[in-house]
């Protein structure tokens, strides 16, 4: 009885210890992978992911997205997203335009010359993300693929929590 | 011949897509992830996820990190980690001190304080992060684990890149 138990407490304790090394691991290898693209970016293009983040999000949506959409859909800042429109606009890559939903409100667009530039990049990053991802075979990609598609499905439905 | 080049070019194609696939996703899933637990931070114990983030590099590094050290080990924030440090040591939870083998700089650590409200708040969220990964079987976990381990092996072997 008592091994049982104390058997019980060792499995409880490994299956314990095993989320935390994976949600370690995980954050480490995105983290890795952020780090890589965020210096390769400075260095190809002189410019920052959540700047490349923020044009992603708008190729995405043609029709213009809200500033409170834009900052919830941002995958890699949780920043200042009102100061990188500005400093986008002041380029000429993106504009402000009348929410012709809400003539109150306004959305944010690519403007042709940001499109044009975030083509550019964009196949280029597909490029490092492909070569990151190498040391996985296709069928480990597709089990990668999978596994965090239960993984997402579950947190999904944690989402009112 | 042309229908084998075209099969060719289909494949790359699918094998391109899917790394882009499976990198968005894990960066979905890591953001997902890393927002509840903040969340869960604040409303639980009023704190923010860089500075338990900071207090748990401390916890296990005894001897003291320096400031480099630190910023370079910080999962959560790419921010302003002697803000953070200032604010912890004003409330008592880290403390500079003379680094022995360098008397010209120095090394953080936790005090006893700070020590005592990181293992309390740790033991809360490792539970945290075993309920957001029940999604997956103990099994699914190792596969995952192993997988994430085979893309970090890959990863620093691009290090000097």
């Amino acid at each position: 009885m008592l091994t049982m138990e104390k058997d019980l407490e060792t499995r409880l304790a490994n299956d314990h210890h095993q989320a935390i090394k994976l949600w370690l691991r995980m954050l480490t290898c995105t983290n890795r992978i952020t780090g890589k693209i965020r210096s390769r970016l400075r260095e190809n293009f002189k410019t920052t992911l959540p700047r490349f983040d923020l044009l992603a999000q708008l190729e995405r949506h043609p029709e213009g997205l809200k500033m409170s959409e834009l900052s919830k859909r941002m995958m890699v800042t949780t920043g200042n997203v009102t100061g990188i429109t500005d400093q986008l606009e002041a380029e000429g890559l993106v504009r402000r335009e009348v929410d012709p939903s809400d003539r109150r409100s306004f959305v944010v667009k690519l403007t042709p010359e940001g499109r044009r530039l975030f083509g550019e990049m964009a196949a280029v990053h597909e490029g490092w993300v492909i070569e990151l991802f190498e040391g996985l075979s296709s069928e480990e990609k597709e089990t990668l693929y999978a596994l965090l598609g239960k993984l997402k499905q579950h947190l999904n439905g944690k989402e009112a929590q």
